[in-house]
């Protein structure tokens, strides 16, 4: 790939046609699909057809500076890679590469619980300390908790818990599309590491004991107690619950309904954003993700009041399309796209994005 | 299909093309279309997306409950088989595979007037007290009594009276479908038993003095001063009719447009309902019907105030994909997918359920 | 036809597509296009989208009574036939056949200025004395008087200026379709009858002379000095122009967009009606037309305040179908719609239709 | 050409197609295509679906008169020609036949800095006294001086300073197009005349230095001061750089955002208008242009404020489709659309066009 004269894609607007053309069609419906009627799906597109960004002019965009501080570090974009599982199911590169790449831009990852690599291998690849690890609660706590303690043991600089997940969703157009219908899918973490259980009425004799469908405001406190690491909640959509979340002291939240793949008719999260915002009034930071894909789709969230944006299928189509390079690659049109808009709304840095710049339409 | 390694339909995504691929196209035109243009057609699926869920996570969902009571009797699910008729033109089980299926899983189930078997086999098959049987006014008061006399002793647990069909619909696609043009399609309730009658502009000798067409309140007093069973009526989209209807005794009410098939221009049933629900204020229960397809649409209609929610099309598309077992694994598929998206959205029986789960978009 | 076992249609959802089949292109392009980007053509369809209908239940419909009055004179139904040009390039019957259909089922219709037959034959034909004539200013006044007092002769009921039509507007669609590009088009009514001017920039060297673009007030008191006949504006949309119409001592006014034919960009005639109705508050008759198809389409107008609805092209399209036997049959299956759904809504006539029966979407 | 007995094209609606069949497909990429998502390039036409126009009847309309005083000189239109780069690349012609048949016909014309033919050429072969030229900020301000002094020498009316590209956009839909991938596309007006610079992060070593990204409102003060010529400004979204413009001396502002093809998302121009013109106030002139095709669109936003309508792409499409005489004829069918639709709106002449003959919907 180092010599071609072309690259496997050029622009942003390749990318997912360039990741279709290399990825098995049953993965790729797990990639693209999500729970239900997909409603949720189209809201998060629609909803930046629902707000307009008002450019000031004769401003002057130089020296441009997209570097932010997450948690306080210091990041080179306010993107971030959201996490997500499986990735060798779409290059052999995997987390491994997807970590590299983002690690070389100084931009944040994420990793999940079901990575395709451990999270060991992942951190010694790319930038641990600039790197979250995504925690899934296990059946029993004791599992949790050895996840965390490696986690922490590697290096990485929070915990993500996703909460949105206490039941595994229902995801047709996924399983007609062939995904892991027969067999488990290996993850790096070990094979005692449990994915978010199927909802079995009657059917899964797991499902009275496990912890992760018992899951509450007590488990973040326990989770608390156990690690030096700050806890981030992913997939908040109520402004009550960010309340409780900074009440339980998370020190970060992640407005995100999981790419329209968990509960079908859930907010699109540009919606459920400013509300939150509001209510947590700078006791946390907050993030957004779910239908996130260019510049100009940052930059909405950044003046809505995000901390910063995670992205998640297109790395994936990154990933897909080109491996390690591809996600470099990716990274830099991302961060230039970012950039490209910001000079032309007349911002030269994230301090100077505010509510002023986007008008509902 | 015992032996069947793969069911007609895994999902409930593949029911209506597997029913399509089954059914005569003439019955499919009958029960696929609508009235008139079909905007209420459209608009009962276009009033889902103006609503979202907002849920509510870190909350122990274990142990999960979907039961409910419905005019003083339990149910598993909150869901309802809506009544339609002519079920053996879909499937030789007709309504008594449907019967059996509802009985077997605990759902109540309505049949209809025009049943293609009797209503005595079909409560003979299933749970007659916990079925529902639908009344067509007849040509005669003293026809409309003998239906009702039959289903009282046949142990249904209500009278349904349908209210929206003073006259027999204009449903161009249906008649071009080629569906009952030359003959009557036979019922299992005896010959004597009538459809509601075409409105024939001067053409139709019985209309002046037929007893459907001339239907009033009084009919309802009548009717309950002839039998002991609660009577629902079904149809209401007006909170002044619903306010009448409380006053002469129904004990409870479907908020319907008989699925589109009535009076193109209707509102959508979930948009009518809020009000109605206002209106009533407890004193009957109140239940929709018209476009519910999946585990979300019933969660918002649960939210907005309904006790239960009526489902047709779907029914009769798995009655024709598979018969008894195509009802009973759609009921089953329709179960788990109402208990996970309760469950993603945080609330765990239906007692939860309130209107701060709902937000209009 | 008349011993066809079939008719050219059976429902009015045949009535378009049974049309286009027999009707030469460069004349579907008249019939079917509008002006500009067909905007307005859309927003008159659009309109009901916007628009339900609340049905009442549970109300005796019998008798059903359609008949309405329109300036005096009892008609069959609310509806009417709106003027349309050049009726023999649909079918050889032209307006000698739509007379006789109307008048033989007593509904009213309106012939144009630029009919195909006289307007003496089609008074002979027809039912002059339920009819209109429809009149387009000529080059001088002494011809538009001329037309008059045929029309007056022949035993027109009332005089129906069309008031939208100061310049003939583009329709880029028409004159694409190769309608009438290289020859006027014959009209009934002599040769030196003229249809409305093309303005063409300096190309025209009528133009600056002709009255019809010259037209104002003062022309309909001038009209009114030289007829006893009754005078209705056509093409209505502005409440100011509604105040004028009454104040010279029109009888009647359209709220009309011309079918989307003239300014493009003009309201959907449904959304100026109930303004319109606001202002002229019973001093005078208030009409609509503009993309009206059905009963529903009927019931929503007669609600908004309509007295009476202007069908024009479903009256072509059943003209191109069958001829005189086709406008009959298209007359009784809208008569039977209308009907239907006034039965539906719970209304059993036009006394009983209000603005409670619209819910604004 | 001339002997043709067709046109290139006989209508507004032909002529987007009759360019398509003639241009290169890269350059057909160059002129078509948005920024971004393309969703500003949507929402430009979009903003036209939300405005009506309420026609007065009965209104005498001769003499029509469509001229106007644009910076205090008289043109025959209301609309101008907008400027683009490159024209050569559509047609021979290039800038010379586009400002030969503006000046024929009276109507205001716009030449980029990008010119395919020197300013003076085109100067030359037009009327330059009522041309004005563009400006693009140079690398130095002594480049930029260079520039106004010749446009000034040349006769030019007026300087637009273009300031909504203080860096060249992100378009991949034109650069997958194959436009100017590999070399500098030539410009009439000299080799040292630079585009906007791509804004590549750490890869442009021009980048820090250069004035056009540099640019800031004492730009503005110091153009006015080197040039005798009312300066125009052209892309202001923003009431309060509207208020900062009138404060910096310009004398026009164009309301803007480039076709599209700058900010993706930047709201339609015409949304943007009406606030702009409230608070201008009558200080200097305001113009609009992006998404404008027809009649109907110009007296929209006539009726909004705007002074006069710039419009674009379709100036380059008859420039491509037929040359010199092409834009002719263009401009002839234009200035008939505006006619036309201004009669039928009963408006004479500007002074009658007001906010009251549009409704928002």
């Amino acid at each position: 790939m180092a010599n071609s004269p072309r690259p496997a894609f050029r622009t942003l607007l390749e990318l997912e046609a360039a990741a279709a053309a290399k990825v098995d069609p049953s993965v790729w419906a797990y990639v693209q699909t999500g729970a239900g009627d997909e409603r949720t799906l189209r809201w998060n597109r629609e909803a930046f057809e629902r707000r307009a960004l008002r450019p000031r002019v004769l401003v002057d965009v130089t020296p441009m500076d997209l570097r932010t501080t997450i948690l306080g570090r210091q990041y080179e974009a306010p993107f971030f890679i959201a996490p997500m599982a499986y990735q060798a199911k779409l290059h052999p590169d995997g987390e491994v590469g997807l970590a590299r790449a983002a690690g070389q831009a100084g931009v944040l990852a994420n990793f999940s619980t079901l990575s395709s690599r451990s999270l060991e291998e992942i951190a010694g690849a790319g930038d641990a300390a600039g790197s979250w690890f995504q925690l899934y609660l296990q059946p029993t706590f004791d599992a949790t908790e050895r996840l965390v303690q490696r986690a922490e043991r590697a290096g990485y600089a929070a915990l993500v818990l996703t909460v949105d997940v206490p039941v595994f969703p229902i995801r047709d157009r996924q399983m007609l599309g062939g995904f892991a219908i027969d067999e488990p899918i290996p993850v790096g973490n070990g094979a005692e590491v449990r994915p978010p259980s199927r909802f079995l009425l009657g059917g899964d004799p797991d499902f009275p004991t496990r912890e992760d469908t018992r899951a509450t405001w007590e488990v973040v406190d326990r989770l608390r107690s156990i690690t030096r690491l700050p806890l981030v909640l992913k997939g908040i959509l109520d402004p009550q619950d960010a309340e409780r979340a900074v009440a339980h002291g998370a020190r970060g939240l992640v407005v995100s309904n999981h790419g329209g793949r968990q509960l079908d008719g859930a907010p699109a999260a540009l919606d459920a954003l400013p509300e939150i915002v509001r209510t947590v009034d700078g006791r946390a930071e907050v993030y957004v993700d779910s239908g996130f894909r260019r510049g100009a789709d940052v930059l909405i969230a950044l003046a809505l009041g995000a901390r910063a944006v995670g992205i998640g299928r297109p790395a994936l189509w990154a990933l897909a399309a080109d491996g390690e390079p591809g996600v470099a690659r990716w990274i830099g049109l991302l961060k230039e796209d970012v950039a490209t808009v910001m000079a032309l709304a007349g911002r030269r840095n994230l301090s100077e994005i505010g509510p002023d710049l986007v008008i509902e339409r």
